[in-house]
């Protein structure tokens, strides 16, 4: 079982963002900047997106689509970026960034450490604003 | 109309990677990697990915999803990995970028000059993998 199936299980602790009977968003445990999101599919462990069955793929981005809009809601930024790059965790996995700059989506960055607090208020709000949707 | 609008249209000249009547793939002009196409709506030029109507936003999807199948067969790479930043060009595009490593999905690294003839042969390789889809 990877470990973002734990994750969707709630074996595993995280900061949840937004789920359906399908799908979890919760933040980065290391964010290139504040609010920084995975999504994934909870019951499917494939780990390269373009392999996944069509209905799963086309549900995980009409999800991330509605985490996308309710993320804007809470956090000041320009835009929410995507990246999918999938080397990490054998388990399909969106990223959603909020960007100021297009400079903001680079993995290479050295990551800021997170306040445990201020994660749990920031997923709680976004979690407020996806559940409005 | 947006650059890309006149490239979906045929007025700017591309190297065509896919087409159907809603979307179409190109490959960039500057590439990350060997094979970076770009995807996008041919007729809907929203700047921002999660402003697009629904149907055009999940269409998008999943006509990258093929783009994405057939680049692989042709393009040697371990996957496809996926980008949207959205502040070069106001016309939303998915960029579809031949990974070896996470490393490669880096929009700050210097970009390497393209042989026409080389980007013309593998856009028609490209397209007839895509056309047996």
């Amino acid at each position: 079982m990877t470990i973002f199936t734990k994750i969707a299980k709630g074996e595993i602790p995280s900061w949840k963002v937004a789920e359906n009977d399908r799908y979890y968003a919760f933040l980065d445990i290391s964010p290139l900047s504040k609010g920084h999101t995975l999504v994934i599919p909870k019951a499917v462990e494939e780990d390269y997106i373009f392999r996944l069955d069509e209905l799963t793929y086309e549900g995980l981005w009409a999800f991330a689509r509605k985490v996308a809009i309710a993320m804007k809601k809470v956090i000041p930024c320009a835009r929410i970026g995507v990246a999918v790059l999938g080397m990490e965790v054998p388990h399909t996995h969106i990223h959603l960034v909020p960007l100021q700059t297009e400079g903001d989506l680079d993995f290479r960055k050295e990551r800021a450490k997170v306040d445990p607090e201020e994660q749990a208020a920031l997923a709680a709000s976004i979690l407020t604003e996806y559940e409005k949707l």
